[in-house]
């Protein structure tokens, strides 16, 4: 997996989605670094990202992490995430880096930061943890094959 | 308050997201209902709504609620919300209905359930639960002077 | 199943949860109240009950409404649980509906809303919503054998 | 700010959070470990410790990281807070770590990971993501006064 082959796979199959300005820029065993372009038209008064943006750029994050461990999947769908928004984000573009936390039989867990391409990669503009439904495959491992559990 | 007069503020202070499809089609105190309508090119292969799109409707259900007990307030932004996503949603429009839990004096939370538009309203295809961050106001009440605590 | 006949597997099979104070008031088709007591001891100061009581109660919720579905599971854990602390929670017992959203072949989600016993029921002290795995059983159904997407 | 000071603010109000077994272990600006240690009565069958113990558990590593950028707060109080379950958590001592994201002036965010104390760190069987709201206090800085926002 490389970000050109990523972008590939997803223009093919998702061409909508590389229209509205995502694409992978960046990525490793169990991460990701996703990339969300806009032009003035996708911006709030006052060149704010609108929180739908930011939650779809932290999704396709976790989605991109995902590729490294189990090859792409347009059938690895989201199961739940949560978005805390903890500043404004403006300018031209956000990165969001999606750490991968487990990756299960059916479930893959990451979290996610995402910040303005212009600013400090520490200055946290949103924050995401979420959750992938996997589809049916061979385990990974006898140790992984051990879901979620309290 | 009413829906009219909703869609009509929306439109003049953020136009894009009426154009995106995105109205009030009912509300009353603490509660409200929004609608997304979209067209072909707005859906998925296989006619599935993406999930930011389900994440933005969820979002503009509790911004809509809000505005029953606070009035019309671009300055309320989402701080943070968690969405599940239960089952495809599929079809021409969707609906989503929130109900306030809270609203205190410097945030309130909501929960909302989306339904297909053309289904039945009890199978849920998203539920999210979030809050909002409202801008400095006089309290509402003494009773609602206490924010969130454990 | 009824409340009893939840309180005496429970009792049974968890003991300590018992002994915690937690037991089933009420239950219904894809709802369930619980309850939680506490004595002086279990209270922070000024009689405030702690955050990790009230995710407990919201918790144990969630699994006796799963119970109406697909019968006592010690093996139905407790996935992911978003909670929102919305008020202080005092007094000496707290209240807990769950109402499901979805019990699908490996996963199941509610919302569950908190409230003093003493107090009013629309006077809510926490909200939360969240997912438990299922163990592998017999699909329920064809129309809920899909699980979770976006 | 050490653990050493820490343990003891705790121990004087909350005497219950330290006799429950909950300590603070190391910390540093803007991050802290939290450790809570267990005897064979707190487990459930098989040893796996209860999901509202790891809860509580990354919910004091968020409040003791916050300690270290306004000092001992007892009245910062949890406001939301997502936790994922992602492996069975055994054995006689688990530890968290918080990371903060951000500290605003009414809101603090941060994120916990929680392992086993004999296993391998990396292998993180709980994440969580929470808020926590502050008491009305003096800004922090101009650059931290804006709160959360879309």
């Amino acid at each position: 997996m490389t970000p050109d082959r990523v972008n590939r796979l997803v223009a093919d199959s998702f061409p909508r989605t590389t229209a509205l300005g995502f694409s992978c820029v960046e990525l490793g065993d169990g991460w990701a670094i996703a990339r969300l372009a806009f032009d003035a038209d996708d911006v709030r008064p006052g060149g704010i990202v609108p929180g739908p943006s930011v939650f779809g750029l932290a999704d396709i994050a976790l989605w991109f992490a995902i590729f490294t461990r189990i090859g792409f999947e347009p059938m690895a769908v989201t199961s739940d995430l949560t978005i805390h928004f903890l500043r404004p984000a403006v300018g031209s573009a956000l990165l969001a880096r999606c750490n991968l936390t487990k990756v299960g039989r059916r479930l893959a867990h990451g979290e996610v930061r995402v910040w303005e391409e212009d600013g400090d990669p520490d200055r946290v503009v949103a924050f995401a943890s979420g959750t992938y439904t996997l589809p049916d495959r061979e385990p990974v491992s006898q140790a992984e094959s051990g879901e979620a559990t309290s």
